[in-house]
């Protein structure tokens, strides 16, 4: 359904977030709660027809768990369809995290090395888009990182809870920590069915960590405007009619990424939760979580991209403010890099 | 990428967004601005490594255009590549619209049946959730049946134009006419590659739809409470851990597409486009089209099946309520029924 | 509560959505259903005191009804109080959209004086913010005023409804018809308590007006950057620690008030609405609604005083296309002031 | 201008995010970095002359300083406008939230004994809002309790830094460092003009907040319902038409704020910021902060209020679930609480 995934999305990050991980999730959930018996196994599972079978539940799980029960009638346990999404939503979440923070390293890499390279290189400040007065580019890359490196952080750590309450929210907390041990998740202090901390905050994190990539695309299209010239992308495309421009494309898909997060988050952040279970916010998230995670992901890969190729135009900048004191720009990339270094 | 996409939209809209229908929409444009020759076959062309190259140009239709010329070097004629993929949003958007608009309709017309059959059927009024005053159930089905008759309506007024105006924005518009023409899409004044009403009429216009929709779901949730007991879905689902539930799954969907249509839309409103072609706000809206139409679809799929299978039980509704006045409600159903039976 | 509010809207824009113009025209309301008595005197009332005491019912109606009824016990007739809290803001958005509005015409006015002025005026046209191919500055002023005369337009015929249905929206139509008569509201075809379309669609339409001052203020932006240099603001302010510098200010506000409309009208285009009055989604309205309505205001005086003293550096324009083509650049300025004039 | 505000909004919360306070802290900036004159008292300048003076800057600081420097020519030193601003506006937070956290604290203390007095009185659970299976009201308490408390840590935990770096950044840090200790701000590692993660992590705390206390809203609201008939508020209010309604007003207007904080959080979470000032992202922020502030004490308040005089029938609840078990219930509530006293 998400048009043109491939343009946005690095290929690990959308297997990680397709319907197939979404599945491998479910069964994993149903796994740890279920008999030892071998019908856990994806590929007997067909995720589009449990969906369309699923309108009639609201929920896709509700079909999988007949097919289950199909094979072992004592599958699924005292679960409710929620326990099982949430845990796998959770799982899935848990997982291409970890490749969005890789994607963010390589940003804050980057960002860092553009920062001890131009450390002392001068570059003219600008306030809304005049120019003002002499900084260096080292301490433009040092913004970059120190928001990156903040932004990875506090998306690494978001806490990630296990379901397990059942539909009134009443099962054992001494089962709720054995299943999460068993999958690899963490223990809530209660169910969370309607209480959406986990998801809005990882969604929170996941908005500010691409918007930290825009902030970077932004700034590069800017830098990268013809009449302004201080750097370009190395890779930077053509366009179908003029095939001599070269367009900052990674930084501009850096951007449409952040939006895409943006947007996604405001629905993951709000939403009304009814008594133990909604009826309509909590079905809304899947998709949104999804989309989410991959935009992020693809947010910090096209930061990346675009910065890990720059070509710096290092006699241009110089040109606005040749002669001209830089103030303590130096040490505040100092200060940066030993942020970045204290964090790693 | 988008998750469980069965789970919420029928899958003749899935298809009229899916990247297939796209591509088909962008060789549809490039078709009318080609040579006469055999080269705009979609089968040809891979969607997705299109989407993978295209990520150096933040495009898909810039490697497009570069297949095309390899197999007639006059192709694309003197289009933008912008020209081409608006002209396919707005193709892609006229027939998914179409889709969507039968959804409505079916929605309207399970209402008017609902407001004609239960129009003198007592029902309490409720505000802030509370049983307020007498009126009937066929008054609120009526209300149903206004917001979604507007709602259509706006909906399908929403121009469609095609775009041409090649990089600058400066191309003939008798071309442009003829190319409007040749596509079946609106002539605009002037380009509007970076002035977004027709995107942004759309996607509010889908918004307001769905918003209708959602409506009638939360009040179908509301009504099939145990507590309350005035209506129930007949397909409505079980649960897994549940089986003698009755869900009221379609309402549940209906308003969970409902917000995944505000969250796209928010996106879609909103977007700096910078002079004559955006570095990011445009290339953020393909995703959010495709989802804001398909779920608009999904919201009015999942609220027909609501309707048109309602069990209504009337002798519950009359319990609180029995012997009072209800006002004018009768001469207020009429009124919706024929500013229904105005529109059709 | 609103910060800073004489920085961003006009004075007589900041009165239209006062809280005295939403006491007088909930009084004017009252006075339209109640008795021939000279109890509807804004001055005797004290809102703030209205509102402190109205947190005990969500609403500062009924603490207002409650005083009417002191003083002429028949008072308030049979309406709800949300028939006049409705039919104020319906009230209140009338006046104001006048006041839009005609910011509006000031903005369409000053860019089809642009728009003739440099209707051949060579300027380079960017994409992705790089240099691309030829136009002329009139075509990019045509193009802005395309999109204010479609978003005024649009604006102009949102339908502004009386409300009047009773708690359960059962009241006479034929009463609903004197009301809309007596204030000098439109006649609604049954209540709209739960169906928001007229406040949605106002919403929508002002965000759209906004949108597209905002769109100005991003390209006087960019025009205005040092390096850039092809227009600057008149009046455009210095800065506390640069007095040297030439900020584009008008522009920047234009954006920031873009900004502000956007986050009220997503807010005031979503909203679950149940039964006969939502508990919450309409409470929510009142600050949004007067926050839409004056950031929109802002936007357009904003981006009026920009394009109004604009000084334009057509020579610096010249310099990047001097002897190239600017194809139909001059015949779709004609197409645009045709436009604009037969809107007039 | 924002409408109502004395319903929504608890009078010192009011006081605290008003003009008057926001003055009061530029000056207080402005003190610590100016000289040691009596140039800095509040009432020696009118906030609003200097919005309205400040369009021309898109900023009130730079009629300020102005206003500042004919007293003192040596006043404002260094600093930038923004510098002033932002801290402003971390100082207005800072005060603004510790009102927010203490009403945070009320309701979580509400919470708290809720779930104690009804540790063991069964209620049903309600799941797609269908009766489910047997839990107790104190363990809904302690779903609540837990929320509050999770979203109360971590909006107290939110880092509000000082801003000093002059147009260009590049300030000493040391001065920074000073400057903190004087207004009682944390030291930021490098400026964050145009990196916003204390704003947005601020608006994602209060946005966390406001909906932990909107959830409580609703489901009060649902409770209160009719048909429910579990619980009521002491101080609910009538209607102007139906004296005899007991509406829960607290809860109602709990979730309208929690919508107004969301809108408002949604923009004070994206936003670009171009260079090293944003030309109207950043002036976009100042009401939209105040605004979320504000309405997170609102919903905080309001939650309170609902909960401290909340009545509730727990034969009515026992009707539904006789003798059935509740499964771990009170375990889990005792986990709530002990989660509850940790935090303390």
């Amino acid at each position: 359904l998400t048009t043109f995934e491939a343009l946005y999305v690095p290929a690990p990050i959308r297997e990680a977030v397709s319907d197939k991980a979404w599945l491998e999730a479910m069964l994993e959930a149903e796994r740890a709660l279920g008999p030892d018996e071998d019908i856990f196994r994806p590929e007997e599972y067909d995720i589009a027809a449990l969906c369309e079978q699923g309108q009639m539940d609201a929920s896709p799980v509700v079909p999988l768990v007949r097919a289950l029960r199909e094979r072992a009638p004592d599958a699924h346990g005292p679960a409710t369809s929620q326990d099982i999404l949430d845990t796998a939503s959770m799982l899935v979440s848990k997982r291409t995290r970890e490749l969005v923070l890789t994607e963010l390293d390589g940003v804050a890499a980057a960002c860092a090395g553009l920062a001890e390279t131009y450390r002392s290189t001068p570059m003219i400040a600008r306030t809304l888009l005049q120019q003002a007065v002499p900084a260096t580019f080292g301490l433009k890359a040092a913004g970059w990182l120190v928001a990156v490196v903040d932004a990875r952080r506090r998306l690494a750590a978001v806490t990630l809870p296990v379901q397990l309450g059942g539909p009134g929210g009443t099962l054992d907390p001494a089962d709720t920590a054995r299943f999460a041990a068993a999958v690899g998740l963490v223990e809530p202090v209660v169910p969370w069915h309607v209480h959406r901390r986990p998801v809005a905050e990882l969604a929170a994190a996941l908005d500010a960590a691409a918007a930290a990539c825009g902030k970077i695309g932004l700034d590069v299209v800017l830098l990268a405007q013809t009449e302004v010239d201080e750097v370009s992308e190395s890779g930077g495309g053509g366009s179908s009619s003029m095939p001599h421009k070269h367009n900052p494309a990674s930084a501009v898909l850096a951007r449409a990424c952040a939006r895409l997060v943006h947007a996604n988050a405001g629905l993951l952040t709000s939403g009304d939760y009814e008594h133990e279970r909604a009826a309509g916010a909590w079905q809304a998230e899947w998709p949104a979580l999804s989309a989410a995670l991959a935009y992020a992901g693809g947010a910090a890969a096209a930061a990346r991209r675009s910065l890990e190729g720059l070509q710096v135009n290092a006699a241009r900048m110089e040109e606005s403010v040749a002669g001209e004191d830089t103030g303590s720009a130096e040490a505040l990339v100092d200060r940066a890099l030993s942020h970045y270094r204290e964090q790693a």
